[in-house]
């Protein structure tokens, strides 16, 4: 192997060390000093193989490896540095890592390519400190504006070009990613479920990323006192709600093992044990691959939180908080990674991300392909996450091919 | 009448000018300086019709107006000024009111009472300051000690001791209540439900204050991601727990009118969207007049969660917040009572009262009674909470003469 995962494991250490909740998980949120700390080593070791840094558009890091054609359209790979609170030591850093021990083989190989190979490591994937995640790659991509980047803003208040001014990030190329300059991108990512350790196969080939939708329901009965109000007189709040969130879950479960729905959080109000609940708020977060059946089943819960409420005299109020539609990676990507797995000896697993990630927002302007490595027990974003090194080298062996492959 | 209800209105203005959120709802703490104010309005109108006051054990205040026989036990009259946050003109100050208005009544109608009647005021019924209610009939009675209420802080860790000293309320007779020294105790009060409004009948003689057991249940599942984590793999707290909660009602319900449950409190956590939830504590709040019946539904509720727990592989504990038994009225009381609101006639309802009382606490010691009026929709403990003052008068008629009767 080129790929040497001592260094994987030396980089992932390095990295990991810059963390603002040392024995709490890893909290690295974007342009934070732990978040300058761990880029700076990023680009020390490209400066180390010869490879120049830029910053790009929404403050993203691309080091270029120039090929015999420097003029052509880029190949990407990479992923991103930023964690959520208290969250694991692979989610985003996993990729970064594969990307730059892919460019060391690279340049300690002499392996040749035509077209220029970017390593990227975007900013703000998780949506930690501003609240909004894939900003990085929706800037670069030009699906939010730098107006818009300027009214983001984290808890303190403090902008998002404002955070990354303080972090003296200053973008030299402020021109938008499109597909005249790009010709594919490629991550690789830890899988965050559970899919590969059950089949025991250690890579993942993403074909597509699921669709969210993530909706807010506000029930509204009446607040009243538990123990005068007889039962058959309530509007409690929390009763529909009850049943309508056991309604949730048999939605998903309809759909198989394509379609999910998650109520993860529940306001109930006044919240106090004597009181019967006047108001309840909670969030349903839908995903499927299929745009078609995302929506039949936001519409399936709508109904169902209509028909509830309807019964018991509550009224019932349903919000889009946040969507993003399904993405299909690029099946001659998807071909090939699996075609290079073949010649390291894996037969990989042909499957969906349920989480999103910057690469569905460039697979809009760009071919674009994942490569996921198995996570254990499924555990993401808390200190249990955990990857193999030797995972990870296998991925990488397999990012390095597929790059030089579509960069030939 | 002898009652006049033109002070009663009077009486309400003035104690609930004492308020320290005006215009939304009253706030009157326990030794606040709204309390002290409101208490220093019933003492200066007890003084004019020369009734002299003194404070009691648990910082409750006592106006003695002495009969033929001075040193016969006691017939008490009255209720509490304190209220909850943001809470109503009525709970509490409505009894207070027509206890003053029937001592004026037989003070200037020279009415004769063998047995002393004391005007009490009870402090901290509802436990709005210290978190515990009905602490000042439970102080007065023995229940708990001088060295318990050391103990009980408010949210600034103020002691109730330390709170009544900074109130000026000097206790000048610590003795205990007892059934020595207190034949009868009454209390008119509103009754913060429906079914006077819903029968259309002015008078409500409660028969018995229902037992309530508060249990706080906990259900520990896994915390995960809401895309990457399938459905069937799941060990999602809150989808337990919705279908606990659903079953609370259902429990209630099969005891028809007598039992009531509910789920006031419900906390869901991590409690992003995004995140599977891995803990929700929730509280259940149980009732029923008859004690044996309160026991099977707390079994019932528990039994209903622990199976619903384990067929979700859920971890559940129940833990028993507060309780309090079922506790009967003397039924020679009721009866007067019944008796008296005849000659006004009323043919008074004959009721349960789903909410504590302190007559609650005194009537372990000494035969008590209570006198309900209508509450308009059954609203309390907030800005709606109404009652009219005719009702209020006519219940302060049945009081006066039922006091007369048991002091005689």
């Amino acid at each position: 192997m080129r790929i040497r995962k001592d260094r994987i494991q030396k980089d992932l250490e390095a990295i990991n060390a810059f963390n603002g909740t040392p024995g709490k998980g890893v909290t690295r949120f974007t342009f934070s000093g732990e978040y300058q700390g761990a880029l700076s080593y990023v680009v020390e070791e490209l400066h180390r193989i010869g490879v120049e840094c830029t910053f790009v558009l929404g403050g993203n890091l691309r080091g270029r490896l120039t090929g015999l054609d420097p003029s052509g359209p880029g190949v990407m790979m990479g992923s991103h540095l930023d964690t959520v609170a208290h969250g694991g030591r692979f989610d985003g850093t996993a990729g970064v890592v594969a990307a730059l021990e892919a460019a060391r083989a690279i340049r300690e190989g002499a392996l040749p390519h035509r077209l220029p190979i970017d390593l990227v490591v975007f900013a703000e994937e998780e949506g930690g400190r501003f609240g909004w995640g894939l900003l990085g790659s929706s800037a670069w991509s030009g699906r939010i504006t730098a107006g818009q980047l300027a009214h983001i803003k984290d808890r303190e208040g403090v902008s998002y070009l404002e955070a990354m001014e303080g972090a003296e990030i200053k973008v030299l190329d402020s021109s938008t990613l499109n597909s005249d300059s790009l010709k594919a991108m490629l991550e690789l990512h830890i899988e965050q479920g559970t899919i590969l350790e059950s089949r025991n196969v250690r890579i993942g080939v993403v074909e597509a990323i699921v669709g969210i939708k993530q909706v807010l329901v506000t029930i509204e009965g009446a607040a009243n006192h538990a123990g005068t109000t007889p039962m058959n007189l309530r509007r409690d709040a929390m009763q529909g709600a009850a049943r309508i969130i056991a309604a949730v879950e048999t939605v998903a479960q309809q759909e198989g093992m394509a379609g999910m729905a998650t109520v993860g959080q529940v306001i109930c109000e006044p919240g106090q044990a004597n009181v019967i609940p006047g108001l309840v708020r909670f969030s349903v977060d839908v995903r499927h691959s299929d745009e078609v059946r995302l929506e039949a089943m936001v519409a399936a819960i709508a109904h169902l939180a209509e028909g509830i409420s309807k019964t018991r005299d509550l009224r019932c109020h349903i919000e889009v908080k946040a969507e993003a539609e399904p993405v299909e990676m690029s099946p001659g990507i998807c071909d090939l990674i699996e075609k290079v797995a073949r010649t390291e000896g894996v037969e990989p697993v042909r499957m969906a991300s349920g989480a999103g990630h910057d690469t569905g927002i460039i697979a809009k302007i760009a071919d674009a392909g994942m490569i996921f490595v198995p996570s254990k027990a499924g555990r993401s974003h808390c200190t249990e996450e955990f990857t193999k090194v030797e995972d990870i080298a296998l991925g990488a062996e397999i990012l390095l091919d597929t790059v030089l492959e579509l960069a030939r």
